[in-house]
């Protein structure tokens, strides 16, 4: 079995995940690591994860001083949310032709808020050979790829809406501090208006099952407002007084015609009770599906990030949105 | 905007509504229709669709004839649950280059029953460059499409259970018979054991599943059994004394080192209650899908074949399985 070659860039919680759950697959070869952070480059890989099978392979600093040892011809990307920055980090690997499965939020559908760099990068993929794609449980499932799936069995469309609550509780500590545990309301609410907290991707969530379902939309929008205890709630991480943020709600929603056509709406705090997916096709036939206590997010991420793989190296090159490939589908040994 | 042309082959239920749906769809120009039975061939399109827009068109007797009118890019084929039979019926449009969706049950999977007519084909279709696509919602989506779809996001999967229940009376006529309404139970069980009777392509969903996780079955079995009204049932088509026969219940199974991977289960009789779909999927995520009150049967066969055919046309030729091609998805106006 000629194994696919890859490297992981970012080496975050998410990051050393996807290289052990890498480690797994017999059809994956890693072939290193790159991390800006000084405090990382330059340690061996079986430090950081964990696994004796990367004996022998270092952090780089950066893709220069990967590309001199083994090249990859996948890099799976945990760096950033930033389309822009994300494009901006992987140039050196896309002018080189090598591919690139990222889990950055606003990639998921870059050409909502990077219209000009989405279009620069896809003619720069389609002149190298590389192809990217984001992926990952939410955005890049729960509340767009699996709706838009359903609607394949659909006559007629009107609108679609999904919601998805989850219990910040059992998530690990980067979640808890991104929805705010334990923030003042007023501190919180700044950050959301100047998009430093809150959850990132739900607006390109929503331009993506428009763009698939072909509606022009004539107004996208999300707002978002801190959820507070109603009395103290101690988690793993935080203790939040009664009045503290303790999580988030936000909604995104897309509109033709003066019509709401994509409502997606997210619940994420601390204790919430009854997690769930619930995707609501109003259509013909009309869909209602619920993913009882919803699809977890770290495990589900880092599945999706490891599973497209195959699906990316089949697509033609570009810059591709999930919905250009094949259906997803587990990978495990084959 | 270039329109795909297509034509209809069989005019049953499901072949006039897909002509139908087909009018609807801006993308798509219809430009003929074959039925084999002597009483349709000859006659007007418009006369046997109600739809005005086909003015001038009338079924061709086979595709030899169809053919020396506008041929076209894709025939919609629904006219049999035989592989066998679907490949030799549409043998001269793939000779011709011409691309094939069907709702041919055994298509979903045809390796299962046909192994070598599936590789004579495949090579066929690869020589001549025409695409060949079983689709429908059962076999074609809730049984296989959307487990395996679910997996997407799976780090491990062992195991994919799915349950389908549906009241047989919202139905229409030729599924009430199918499923036996007012049988006798021992004349239905000969009907089911000789294959006769009940519901296909269940065994082939389970083929299409174990094959997208890469499970090697060591068994891959079926059974079937009726389901006998307990009090008089009276269903719009169907008068059913107690004790005769109401519908069905059948599943397939797949196991491999004595451990089952692949269990599918549909119940289908007059009157069932709570329809839904139940998909889950035993694994790391675990995944515990509900389709309330289920995907209704035939509007979302006829929209899964229309649906399919842009991504058909976008896959390499070949005999492809649903698998293979990019994410359903519903193509309204584009």
């Amino acid at each position: 079995m000629k194994r696919i070659k890859v490297a992981q860039f970012g080496l975050g919680p998410i990051g050393v995940e996807a290289l052990r759950l890498s480690a797994q697959r017999p059809w994956l070869e890693i072939v290193g690591a790159v991390d800006h952070d000084p405090a990382k480059a330059g340690r061996p890989l079986t430090e950081i994860t964990g696994l004796g099978a990367l004996d022998g392979l270092k952090v780089a600093r950066d893709l220069e001083a990967l590309f001199r040892e083994t090249p990859p011809e996948v890099i799976l990307h945990t760096a950033s949310s930033s389309a822009a920055a994300t494009l901006a980090q992987m140039r050196p690997a896309l002018e080189f032709g090598v591919s690139v499965a990222s889990t950055c939020e606003q990639l998921i559908f870059p050409a909502l808020k990077e219209p000009a760099l989405a279009k620069e990068y896809d003619a720069l993929c389609r002149h190298t050979g590389a192809r990217v794609v984001a992926t990952g449980v939410n955005p890049g499932f729960v509340m767009d790829v699996l709706p838009i799936a359903l609607t394949g069995v659909s006559r007629e469309v009107e609108s679609i809406r999904v919601e998805r609550v989850v219990d910040a509780a059992t998530r690990r500590r980067p979640l808890q501090a991104k929805i705010g545990s334990g923030q003042e309301a007023e501190e919180f609410s700044d950050g959301l208006r100047s998009g430093r907290a809150g959850h990132a991707g739900l607006i390109e969530s929503a331009a993506l099952v428009a763009h698939a379902m072909g509606w022009a939309l004539d107004s996208l929008v999300e707002e978002g407002e801190p959820v507070l205890a109603e009395r103290e709630i101690v988690s793993p991480f935080f203790t939040v007084p009664p009045g503290r943020v303790c999580g988030i709600r936000q909604r995104a929603v897309g509109a033709s015609g003066g019509r709401e056509r994509v409502v997606l709406e997210i619940a994420m705090f601390l204790g919430a009770p009854q997690p769930h997916d619930r995707i609501v096709v109003h259509g013909r036939p009309p869909l209602d599906v619920t993913v009882t206590g919803g699809v977890a997010g770290d495990d589900a991420t880092v599945a999706a990030l490891i599973n497209v793989v195959p699906r990316l190296l089949a697509a033609p090159p570009g810059l591709r949105l999930a919905t250009d490939l094949a259906l997803p589908k587990w990978t495990g040994d084959s």
